[in-house]
């Protein structure tokens, strides 16, 4: 079976870097990185701005945001086995293009610690069967998780990311904004913050509802409601009447 | 200054029990623990039934849920220093009532672990200026953090870690149970709902948010949510709607 000896990168966002830096660290020879502009700082890495100048190599990681990703790919070289790193771009979008695959890594890249990088879930999809060992080897060289995931799947995952971490996220600015508002210390949420995510490792999510909109405190549900408003009141409505109807016949 | 050297507790649910369990393992005499029903299973506490049972102690623990309070309260000793575990109970509601206090640990027990209790911050308030040394004093003895905090900004913080806590943990079902329903496996979302939360331990969230509704990704936003219905896609809208207007000006 053939094996990844070296890869070669396009871009230098979030993914890019994270990427190079860490297969680099761990070994894999890193070619090129194909960017439109190089960075200023100084790395260990051979960049280049002009698609003409991609060498071949074993596999190009195509690290760039989805916007970016529609031209992209039709302008690199066809001879050249690619895979992306988007997780909601299918690959019916490029036709039928054998040499594009697909090597999600599952995770958000913003402040990440770099030893959370052997954990993240990688999802590949490949249209040559031939590829799909070859990728999945290659994965799990580097990543303690990888499985094969077709692109309909994959969008609905990342469906479910969105609930689980861009709304979540969300609630906890609105946390944040409304204890600075208040003049409250936002940290004395911490500790009940992480143990309830340390709970989600280890239980359903269903098991640990607490609060008002489950107990069906109305008293409660009335007070907090009249001091909201804006956004922040939608959301208290949305979800508690969401929790409410959860629940009743449970 | 007067030193707490045992006490006596009222409720034996999950706040009461942790409580129990946790200030025994910390040497504090706990003289007895009132309940409306003696549990089946063997512990090393002396159970009463009856409020008359009750002996003198150095400060009574009403661990008990926020309608029985109410009742509650009135009935015990006056001549009793009590103090409730209740966040969204105001020391108003018991008027002018010298011998009542706060004792408010910020967490959610359901399946706490046992190593979190310690980093629990515990918010107090008294009504005489002579206890809250003491409450204070007794407090840091058994945990890392103890603030003092008035009713009105212990609603609005209880009305944060609504949002931080109990919205957040329904997201967090949704994204299961949509998983389940499309037969993807949950855990594939684990490291990513760990990681942001560790982010939240050291970063503002707002600096964390990505997902298509700040991107402003109309394709995304549009797919996803003709495959969503009911409480799913009223959350969706409603949160899409909050984060792009948050970020709308930024």
């Amino acid at each position: 079976m053939q094996q990844i000896k070296n890869i070669s990168i396009v871009g230098f966002g979030l993914v890019g870097r994270a990427m190079a830096a860490y297969f680099q660290s761990k070994g894999l020879e890193i070619r090129q990185i194909l960017v439109r502009k190089k960075p200023i700082e100084s790395t260990p890495f051979n960049f280049i701005t002009q698609i003409e100048l991609l060498e071949p190599c074993d596999l190009l990681l195509v690290c760039v945001n989805d916007d970016a990703l529609f031209d992209l790919i039709p302008k690199l070289p066809k001879s050249q086995w690619i895979t992306y790193t988007s997780g909601a771009i299918g690959l019916d979008v490029f036709g039928n293009a054998p040499h594009v695959s697909v090597f999600y890594p599952l995770q958000s890249f913003a402040f990440l610690r770099e030893d959370a990088m052997a954990q993240i879930p990688i999802l590949i999809e490949t249209q040559s069967i031939e590829q799909l060992p070859v990728l999945k080897n290659f994965a799990l060289e580097y990543f303690d998780t990888c499985n094969e995931m077709d692109s309909a799947s994959r969008a609905k995952l990342h469906l479910a990311a969105v609930f689980a971490n861009n709304f979540t996220n969300h609630m906890m600015t609105l946390a944040t904004d409304y204890c600075q508002v208040n003049q409250l210390d936002f940290s004395l949420l911490k500790p009940l913050v992480l143990e309830t995510a340390h709970k989600w490792m280890q239980k359903d999510a269903n098991e640990l509802q607490t609060g008002p909109a489950i107990r069906g405190d109305e008293k409660v549900l009335e007070k907090q409601m009249i001091s909201l408003k804006g956004s922040m009141l939608d959301i208290y409505q949305t979800m508690t009447k969401a929790i409410q109807e959860y629940y009743k016949n449970k």
